[in-house]
């Protein structure tokens, strides 16, 4: 006998991105950073003693939203520590939307393409989903906010630097949807330590917004995406909203010491990231001069599109046949995808094995 | 403004114990286990090095489904990892019941008093609540899943052994609510390490149920309330349909690696959870030698009644007065509860200070 709801039935779960055990393979699949987190991290760690896992840790990470107020210039009761960036997406639904909503109304807004894990997590809410198309080079639309009001939405979603092109979206672009948009805008910043600049003026000084929840992980920045450790950056009343509907003790002992280590580091973590930014480049030019197409990307990843399938190449083939040589790749079967693939960066060697992967293909 | 769902607004959110941070304080409000977790378990969490923090971790966290599954003489997909026990009853809460739901239908059903949490976390779900109030000695009445399916709830959670009373249920009865009820019965077994035997015959073998959800917690019996570490035990079918709603990476490899060295250290689990129910009796006798009313517990702490009021003693003051001394209780103040005390079981060292304490009061 089925016992679960109609929703549940019905619903695709999330698809992550493949984790093969075999360390040979060179990961380029799901943008995780390819070097060590900071060297106090694994200290800190090693440091939590039985006394400290016998008893239960903070229930509000204290001592993490203190040091990431610090390193934010922000009050630590405008920060929110979550299981994962995905806790964060999961209580700003469970807090702002409705279930059983009808067309749009009291729903998410989401541009399309984007992070897919978004719609799994709405369907599971049971709230409605309104997509707006990104335009050709990926921008957001001028009437996005417009278009979300329209239908009734109380959650807008934005991952920038946007997923799966890695294109930035300026902080007064933002600024703007967030002064149309009459619910809550997230931005997702998983991938912001590789851009330009961020979106935290949003929510600081004399024009700080009420209605902005920024997301940040430690995940791809920090290198420390086995720690499951994110949080949210906010104005003291959403945050506070969030902080009553999430499980009571969501963040552990070992994350909370891990993640006020790592922002701590923060040297290595800048270090490595322009390591990771000087490689995009480099990558981005290789590819264009193999003839593939390349998005400017702001993030640990580049979207590209193969030469003209006339050439003999299509993106899915491409894909196997690098999986084949054990160089993981990110393939997506989607409308606007299905003809490019995404590609982390990672160390030199590794993306020459990719770049000599693919020319040996050609 | 205000932009969070009229439940969330409206929500009084979960109240933790109070986590003090001075280690000198006798601690004997939040039922953690007074010895230390299995050596192999520090030995697994520095064994995890930079490459395996910046990398994902196995989104089912695969090892330990394996590990658990091979403890309880279950198969891996009768096993979900959690962050928590908290996560598995938000689970089931989120795939079972329905939010809006109307005077029962959809939502859940619970004994009366219970774990506070179940009902901050149907509140956040936003789906109704039955309470079935106890019997005198805490038994659950005959017609629980009677009154239960008459309203139309679809989750029922029973804790045993019971919080905050430490009461057992057998299999059997057990069993025969499962029965009964027709939707899904989630028994709550956080404290089971410290009971006479637990209900996991009715997951198991030919008469197994297929609508039976079993909670355990590393919390409590494993020392490692620090982790965040539960997981649920059940049919395939349920199992499948919960791990469609869970967080994508819900587990990170510290904690996977933690739980996987804590199951193989059963003695030592066995062997501290076995000197806490011995002092649990000496605590029982000498409390019932000074005149309070203890009920007979299988968990790791006691809920006893102090003698008369008329002798000049009451719950609360007793409270505040343990608190003055620096040592810790918990105090409900609710019906049925607040003429009442419960009392974690530590070492014997922090039994004496406590009982010194209680009989320096008389």
């Amino acid at each position: 006998m089925a016992y679960e709801r109609n929703n549940i039935r019905s619903l695709s779960p999330y698809v992550p991105g493949e984790q093969p055990q075999d360390t040979r393979v060179v990961k380029l699949n799901t943008n995780e950073n390819p070097y060590p987190p900071a060297p106090g991290v694994l200290e800190a760690i090693t440091g939590v003693g039985a006394d400290a896992l016998r008893r239960y840790p903070s229930p509000t990470a204290s001592e993490f939203r203190a040091v990431a107020a610090q390193t934010h210039d922000l009050d630590a009761d405008q920060v929110i520590a979550t299981n994962g960036g995905d806790e964060l997406l999961r209580l700003a639904m469970t807090v702002f939307c409705n279930p059983d909503g009808d067309e749009g109304v009291g729903g998410i807004g989401e541009t399309w393409p984007t992070y897919s894990l978004y719609d799994v997590l709405a369907r599971i809410h049971d709230t409605p989903i309104v997509r707006v198309p990104l335009e050709e080079d990926w921008a957001i639309p001028q009437d996005f906010a417009g278009q979300l009001n329209d239908a009734g939405c109380r959650l807008a979603i934005v991952v920038s630097p946007h997923a799966p092109s890695g294109r930035y979206e300026s902080c007064d672009r933002l600024r703007q949807i967030a002064t149309e948009f009459k619910g809550v805008l997230l931005i997702d910043e998983a991938y912001t330590d590789f851009a330009r600049d961020d979106a935290i003026d949003l929510i600081r000084g004399e024009d700080a917004m009420d209605n902005v929840l920024l997301l940040r992980t430690l995940s791809k920045g920090y290198s420390l995406a086995g720690l499951r450790f994110g949080y949210g950056l906010a104005h003291r009343n959403l945050i506070a909203v969030l902080d009553k509907a999430r499980d009571s003790y969501n963040t552990d002992i070992l994350g909370q010491v891990a993640a006020v280590a790592a922002l701590n580091g923060q040297e290595q973590a800048r270090t490595s990231c322009a390591k990771v930014v000087d490689e995009r480049r480099r990558v981005g030019d290789e590819l264009a001069r193999l003839g593939w197409w390349v998005w400017p990307s702001d993030s640990n990843f580049i979207l590209t599109k193969p030469p003209a399938p006339g050439s003999g190449q299509n993106a899915r083939d491409i894909y196997e046949s690098l999986k084949a040589q054990g160089v993981f790749v990110r393939y997506f079967d989607q409308d606007r995808l299905r003809d490019k693939l995404r590609i982390t960066i990672g160390t030199p060697d590794q993306n020459n094995t990719l770049l000599r992967a693919l020319t040996s293909r050609t």
